[in-house]
């Protein structure tokens, strides 16, 4: 029923994805790609994973067809399948999904996916600040506050973008002017976030990624990442904190 | 009485081949070479370790001598050698074995032989199946087996060569057609084994190395595999484990 | 007040040196360059950093500036440099360091210097002997050493420099006659130190820095590494220990 050809760079990005957050997922091949998306156990976070069918080598589906996987067992496979070698995806009945790379064959049982927790609804957010940059850059940013805090404020303001965090006596601000930045739109917000998430989600982008954030002001944030050369698109939306005045 | 240099990596692939089954060795510095071989404790598998005069640099040994020695302290010293780096092993009296490399000696102490638990005969198996393939794809096929399950069942066909391993929800099957292999007599074999001690095994061979496999029905296994360029020949015997049906 | 710009390697190095003995240390800015020197909380070692003026980009200080710092935090913040990256330290007001480089900058509190341990004075020291050696060679022998004891000999005599060490059964020498020894005065000196001292010390050296030595007989030892390429002097005091007979 499911017959499909990928690198093990799309594969493992998208599991990896997913990891961040649950365990086990629904997976929806349908016409135009795969799709996955879930929110964590806490209800703070959501990830949506998009594969259009053109990032497969192959990508054959007679029908819209939902399986439930074992996100973090098809995580650790991949990591064993090297960046452009071909996996072959194959659900032939409903009871386990073949992983074919090189001389290896791995049948994982599926999940019932009715067994998996009820997928969210997106939801609609108006978030007026647009920012495009380098997901290295981030990652830097998120990792260096990791230091100091558990929460930091992303804050927009015409000159740019800042990404703070205060630590007990230590201070950390990641600035990047307009002109430093890939895309900005210089609409103001500010919101302050859990480094604890934002660490999971980090993982997920090479350093020449590129990453696009949309901000509101003590509203969630939408972190869209291009990954596997723009192959597979990971979206995180996450909670805000409340900041204390 | 032993004044023999050889290179970092063949002493290291010497002491590393030991240690997967034992902590202290008799050495035989014979007219022919070096060898060494040994059980494990719990007599589940054997070594045999094959130096030839031509895998040293200099060999000069009076007559054949027997030296007990501590194989994880060698091991451990050879880590710190360098591949290509020339080390010289000397016995001067019966205390100790000196290992020179650089501006280095190291004296380490001698056992006595006769303290060390006796040589076990090489068995004479009759082992129909001959496979001979990249050691590398050897270790890749036990590693995934050891996510999943404690023992695999290696198998060969008229097809080819089966490596199989089934967990308590997943499988995995690794497969090497004829046409893959570098050599194959085509005859039918079937054995289990444990997976812990294949792990050990593996450890000795580069991913260019190669491996020779020798296989029976319920019956131990012969691994041979050519280490450090060729220059070390290194032989697990392993027993079989009882396949339930 | 301070302005100063130099290499993530150098602030590396700096701090590196000086957290193999304390947490927390005073950093003078005078006019001829950075000093901070300081003895460990047992008494037994001390650390001595010189920063000369060249070694900075930019080196801007009003009048002498003594701050007080968290050196583990720097040396923490440090690591996320890269060697050759351009980092800022500014000092404006006496409460915070701030620490720049690429789009991130750092605010570290700084530490009243009256309440850090007052600086030791710098002993007279008449040590005979002077060795100039390759600071990767001395690592590989400590390295060698610390795997069978907790303490060393140092030795000269005419024909070279020894560094010996002995465990419950094996014992290493390490020895660099005086045509390897990049300079070598052939005095006779012998000393016992402390390995766990050293293990620190080494980690300050990269493979192709220069190392000094000045020993005694049963005196002190002063060890003086030129690292980020001769960019910042180390220099530490050790206390021999008393060799049993």
């Amino acid at each position: 029923m499911i017959d499909a050809i990928v690198t093990g760079e799309v594969l493992k990005a998208i599991t990896k994805a997913m990891v961040a957050l649950v365990s086990e997922a629904r997976f929806h091949f349908l016409e135009n790609g795969l799709h996955s998306r879930a929110v964590d156990p806490a209800n703070v976070a959501m990830v949506i994973v998009d594969v259009p069918t053109d990032s497969f080598e192959v990508y054959k589906v007679d029908e819209d067809t939902t399986i439930g996987v074992d996100v973090n067992r098809i995580y650790d496979i991949s990591k064993s399948i090297k960046s452009g070698e071909l996996v072959e995806l194959k659900v032939e009945d409903e009871s386990d999904l073949k992983i074919k790379f090189g001389s290896v064959e791995y049948s994982v049982a599926l999940i019932d996916p009715s067994a998996i927790r009820k997928e969210p609804k997106v939801p609609q957010l108006e978030l007026p600040a647009k920012i495009v940059l380098n997901a290295g850059e981030f990652k830097k940013a998120i990792s260096a506050a990791d230091k100091i805090s558990d929460h930091v404020v992303f804050r927009t303001t015409e000159d740019g973008f800042y990404i703070e965090a205060e630590g007990d006596v230590d201070k950390i601000t990641f600035f990047m002017s307009d002109a430093e930045l890939i895309e900005f739109n210089k609409q103001e917000a500010r919101s302050m976030f859990s480094v604890e998430y934002l660490k999971e989600f980090i993982k997920v982008a090479g350093s020449g990624d590129l990453l696009t954030i949309y901000l509101g002001i003590n509203y969630p944030v939408r972190l869209q990442f291009d990954v596997a050369n723009g192959k597979v698109k990971v979206e995180y939306i996450l909670a805000p904190r409340i900041e204390a005045e």
